[in-house]
């Protein structure tokens, strides 16, 4: 019931994605450029052209721990909302960590151990990839060091709780043990830090480290594919083929490993499924972004990628649904955006949060923010289906609970959560600094 | 998958449970004694004398959320251990509330709820009891009001906020809107409360409101019968019949949950499986206590029941795992205790904490503190068996996760944990003050 292979969309597509570029020469960069940070599996992955890759054992044999998960028809909701629409989700918050985050982690650690590396460093800012990726860790005997928002370290502590559990060292970030984090605080000794200064210490402890690599939690294409395993049981597990499929996207992994799957019925002519990303307000990549070449982190250190990007310089204002405050996307995702294949919408905090309590007031799951989003449009939808009398299908992805978010709900509850308005000015003035 | 009833094992045992006595006349209690407080169908189960009570629809409806929970070979943790061993473990953590607290939870809101019952109240200490009932009480439009030790309102303000995101009223207890936590507040403003002021509280208010029930989470028959579609379902997916079963005791419903269905397997002459229950080192009714009728509260405004007790005036030491520190049990299962069904061992603090922490990095589960108890047993009878070479099969109950209970794990690692001894002087001065 678990797949025995992931899916890799991009053979199917009807054109391949813009590569990424070396940004001193503008040339599209090879496996050297990305061997000291991650192992060759993995760069290969990157760029295959395979259709399936083959499940390790090793790596099933850590999936069954909590996979297959359930796929489940939310009777309770959609009675409560008096609608002919029938709605189902996938819920990932089953898995160690709490998310889908582990589906990638864990591939990701196996093949870092299989190839002799001994330490894998990260950034986390929420904290959901950290604890996913400490927990892979410990299952293949890897050292897993974190950098960790210093703002979401202090805010956050039972997140940072949850990788020492697991056997990490948990670095608050900006730290005094690289030479990124001393600049930084040798400047603000008390920097709250940001996600592309954790990316730097990260990045900068593997690269000076012989047996150490760096592990990214999305965005790339290689992360994407190790997700579709959640839509690869959704299609054998649900009972009729979905009219919509609806899910958040920050980077993009969560999206991708429910619809691609779904897409690739599509693209063979099988299903007329239509398929819808939802952002955050705060943070509208793909509805009010640029389509352009841009740094993946905000301090410029990555190669150049073809993606819908509010400028590297973006700063997201704080909404809770931390793993959607990223300034770009997953450029397999922005281009098959530009080919039409889904669309995206966007939806404000409080409307998210309020989606979330009536979720778990009926189906007793209390989500993180971040599929709340799926959630609101889901709930949207499923109203103008009462409206209209359709008996849509929807499949939406749940890719998280939100046991470690509680704060979030009591300041929703609380009346006092801000839902930011974005004036195109602050836009514009980050897409102006995209590299030349 | 999910069972079709609930099994009391009240018929099968060779002799029938010492009735609880009214504390006045110490004559056996009647239905009306317990109206103002139960709703008719739970008092029938509460003595009832058949083997098998359906389990009604509307419930299945909402276990069907979350049932049939995962029962799962731990592999890696075996090979860990490097044991001959085969543990096999029920993981009831899945559940919205995170324990098998829901089980009892939801069937006792139908019933409420069926009777015209309009509000039901609750006392919770670590907040698990509590929020189970606040979400059953919404699947049923159900009032639910909380009263929370204030210490843990303080403590695990997350807790709170899940009750209030389920749309529970959480009172920090002592409060000022009974009688009874007004006059504690008014000898000492800052009380830290205590679970027998916090039942008062929620008695108080349940006895003075004519549509008003109270619910109880654990120690009672109706309570463990309920639980025990837990090992029903365990029975059902095993493939291969344990030699040993282990849970945990605070109140009793989680090691009855799991073991009764067995246990009827056993008396029946089909298994030869050994029980075992664990207590908290801190807080050892069935290993150090008296089998004695005692009251069930701390205030003394329960009826007399028989069981195994440290006397109702002990306070345990604040031991993380919340939901064992009560110092009597279950009359039924003291009375099966005596009948010498099921074994009882006591585990320390710290050798419980450790054998969460080396679950979590093989299992990838962070387990509540409770659970720790009985992990500790299994890993200890799991070493056993690498000495002796026995393949000993070992069931265990998960019955939560630690979600909540991070700050425990972070003393835990810092090495801040105490294991408390308990002087005999101690239980012998609390049991002088049992009942007449």
């Amino acid at each position: 019931m678990i797949p025995s292979d992931w899916y890799n969309i991009v053979p199917d597509l009807p054109a391949p994605p813009p590569p990424p570029l070396h940004p001193g020469t503008r040339l599209p960069i090879g496996p050297e450029d990305l061997a000291p940070l991650f192992p060759m599996e993995l760069i290969g992955q990157e760029v295959s052209g395979e259709r399936f890759v083959p499940i390790p054992q090793e790596v099933l044999d850590v999936y069954r721990l909590w996979r297959p998960t359930p796929l489940i028809r939310a009777h309770r909701l959609e009675k409560e909302l008096g609608t002919p629409a029938r709605i189902y989700y996938k819920y990932e918050g089953v898995s160690p960590a709490g998310s889908h985050k582990p589906n990638t982690a864990v591939p990701q650690a196996f093949y870092n151990a299989r190839e002799g590396v001994r330490l894998l460093t990260t950034e986390t800012g929420a904290g959901q990839w950290g604890s996913a990726l400490a927990f892979a860790c410990a299952q293949f005997g890897l050292e897993c060091r974190v950098w960790m928002v210093r703002a979401s370290y202090d805010q956050k502590p039972y997140r940072r709780s949850l990788m020492q559990v697991y056997g990490a060292t948990v670095h608050p970030s900006p730290s005094p043990v690289t030479g990124a984090g001393s600049k930084v605080l040798a400047d603000d000794p008390d920097s709250p830090g940001s996600l592309g200064i954790a990316i730097s210490e990260a990045v900068e402890v593997a690269g000076a480290t012989s047996d150490a690599r760096y592990a990214l939690g999305s965005v790339l294409n290689h992360v994407l594919m190790h997700q579709t395993v959640i839509g690869e049981e959704a299609l054998a597990q649900l009972p009729e083929m979905p009219d919509l499929v609806v899910g958040c996207a920050g980077g993009g992994s969560n999206f991708a490993g429910l619809a691609f799957p779904f897409l690739r019925e599509k693209l063979a002519g099988r299903i007329g499924t239509v398929f819808r990303a939802v952002e955050p307000a705060a943070c509208p990549s793909f509805t009010r972004g640029a389509y352009a070449y841009d740094f993946g982190d905000a301090a410029g250190f990555t190669p150049l990628l073809k993606m819908h990007t509010l400028g590297h310089t973006f700063v997201p204002d704080p909404i809770h649904a931390g793993g959607l405050r990223y300034h770009g996307m997953s450029p397999l995702l922005s281009h098959m955006y530009e080919l039409g294949l889904f669309e995206a919408v966007t939806r404000a905090q409080n409307e998210c949060f309020a989606a979330g309590v009536r979720f778990a007031r009926t189906e007793g799951i209390v989500p993180a923010p971040e599929p709340t989003h799926a959630l609101a449009e889901t709930i949207a939808e499923a109203l103008r289906c009462k409206e209209s009398g359709e008996e849509k299908v929807i499949l939406t992805a749940l890719c998280g609970h939100g046991h470690f978010d509680l704060g979030a709900y009591d300041r929703y509850l609380a009346g006092e959560l801000d839902d930011y308005s974005l004036p195109q000015e602050r836009i514009d003035r980050a897409l102006a600094e995209l590299p030349g």
